[in-house]
């Protein structure tokens, strides 16, 4: 089996996704990216979660998106995950799902506010929201599109995505990344939590107000950069 | 045993619906048509889920309504499944339930809105709630007159039943249909989580106004009709 | 060990709670009556479900509440019981527990309006909250007064405990009954679910209306009295 | 192994957090003091709670808050712990977590009314929320200020911290203690749970007032103090 080890992993990351409650059916896809080898693996469209075994994981090359190694069809977003490979240039894996929380944010086309310190370990900032693709980008390319519609709304709010590892596309769903699948996997999970906590915060105060950029600043960089101070 | 294979499989699809969360004790049925034998199968009144054996389960003529084979009493609901399998010709599997979020949209008496890409994949639009019946209607034959009821919500809303395969009987739960009876277990899950994130999303954003219908087409007919692109 | 059938059976049912989500930690209990020995089977006082035994249970009298079998001290709302043991003439089995949607709706000092037949198949009606205890009662006898403010209610409403098993004590929870504790466990477990999808539904819909008498009763008689037709 | 009980105890209660759904990854940390030893026991930082062993828990000292035993390092909010051990003279346990609703009135920066016998068997009074911490405050020791601000809060509001064994920290969690971890645990999921409860009754009722004082007495001194008439 080409590309053993990556598919293996990333059998075993799709498989997570619904042991985290984070998709039903077949409702969500992991990918992850081996930039040196130029290509990225990924769920096959429509396969059981626990009927997933690394050989029907697709290798699809990081330039083209054309498969490299696997017999089945890679996921519908595919495309999508490409798009993100190739223009955030740090991220090694990425999640899709259609997780409840993170699609309620997501139908409702509002940012996630960042509300807590739970959020701010993880998401330096608002979580944003793009806007909805057009009929002719719908027509034309609709999962290329959804990759360009990302990076236009993290260019346009000028946001990192190494630092705000996650978007709500209007509509649909999340997308989440990281360093790697397993990292990826769980920014999906953190988002959804932070889904769940801001929705009820919202409803217990309407006027809530969010956390200060000093205690955002506290959390993220005790968790991330090089004077993190998290774990052992 | 009479219509075996039909049988097991009917008894497998209602042992489903504790398992998915759309049941608890004996709240919901599921039945399965044999067009060509003229007949369906459906889940015996008031038994549960964790005894229910293929032998327990009562195959009806599709015509009369009438037990062609099994010795309990079939469901309550048995007469309303009988109409929607003669007005609706194509479906091959209903299921009823009082799973709790489609519950709570069906005593609040309003459509489920399509907001979201999650909804187009399975339903192809809004999915309908009926009228109330009229106390006559209600003391002549309930539960005929609920199908009725619900043939009537889909021929004056111009809805195809086979594009919009559920609907919201007003003031008492979901009845979901499909090709057989396995596909109409997965669409009554998947109604519940629409339900879900409608409510949530609308506490989010109470100006939300759901998705474009090119994102609805775009969906929809990637998973349904001879353009079909999703799985293998 | 005396009275070891009714005290077999009371265990079962008390272990029944943290199973069906109803209680955490030692948050409800449950007493089944002997009216032929006079006498009722209540839980002990804060024993976990998980260490429950037979023995344990202890039996007190109908007529004065006094223990005649059991060495532990009997749950603190055994007046409680006894009032509604009393005055109900005709009900075998109580639940008290803090489940917590039935507490939100005692909390919130409202009566669970009837909105679906989910509602109708085991509760012909509203079920009523009482109102607050007097400082007096409070300090008088507490938990005594807690089972006359419910019979209060009921007297009050004009309500029949066999046809409307239960009722929210404002502040505190729900106490459930039926004619034996098994079924006043199910009745428990129902009012949870109704309790649930009346929040939502009120939230979906804040206009909402409720169902009319006639589905009431088309539910509540299919499945009580003596033109019952549900089941085998 | 050095205070070999002490850390077997804090290893098994900090294991419990997820079991009782008040953690996912490693959002929550428990810790016990030995006030005779002049020690506290502590969950070590960033580590999974299904691979925590005993040797793994650290000790520190309740004078300076070094560590005294242990090769790993503490959790990053053992400062707070300190504080709290140190102006809480009866306390023997600490329990910090991010669970979803108490987070979720933390963010909404409220604090907790009480509303139900419920609350009042556990906590005398509302459980208060602190105000945000300045921008020094953040920058000069933010996890000894946390505890700073704590324990301000109490002497402000003249609350007995062993009548109320919680507080919400704006913006941030819960932090709940009580005489040893175990308790301490318990309390956290009681809170948890009046925050759900809490929450939807608001929902349900806004004009909801709480319970009298009576009612809070008669419920919390029948289960603390010389009084205390509960369990056996």
């Amino acid at each position: 089996m080409k590309h053993k080890e990556l598919r293996q992993k990333v059998c075993e990351t799709n498989r997570l996704l619904p042991k985290l409650d984070l998709a039903i059916f077949t409702w969500g896809n992991v990918s992850e990216a081996d930039r040196e080898a130029g290509v990225f693996a990924i769920k096959p469209s429509g396969v059981a979660y626990d009927k997933l075994e690394p050989n029907d994981i697709v290798v699809v090359s990081l330039e083209t998106g054309e498969t490299v190694a696997g017999k089945l069809k890679p996921s519908r977003d595919t495309a999508t995950h490409l798009v993100l490979y190739q223009k955030f240039a740090n991220i090694g894996g990425i999640v899709h799902t259609h997780s409840p929380w993170a699609v309620s944010w997501a139908q409702a086309e509002r940012a996630l506010p960042a509300y807590s310190t739970s959020h701010a370990d993880y998401f330096y900032g608002n979580v944003p929201c793009t806007r909805k693709l057009t009929d002719q980008e719908l027509k034309e390319a609709y999962e290329k599109n959804t990759g360009l519609v990302i990076v236009e709304t993290f260019e346009k709010n000028q946001i990192d995505p190494d630092a705000v590892p996650a978007v709500l596309v209007a509509g649909h769903g999340p997308f989440i990344w990281g360093p790697d699948s397993m990292k990826a996997v769980e920014n999906a999970r953190v988002l959804e939590e932070c889904c769940k906590m801001a929705y009820r915060a919202e409803v217990i105060n309407p006027e809530i107000s969010g956390i200060e950029q000093s205690l955002l600043d506290e959390h993220y960089f005790h968790k991330h950069g090089k004077y993190a101070g998290y774990g052992q």
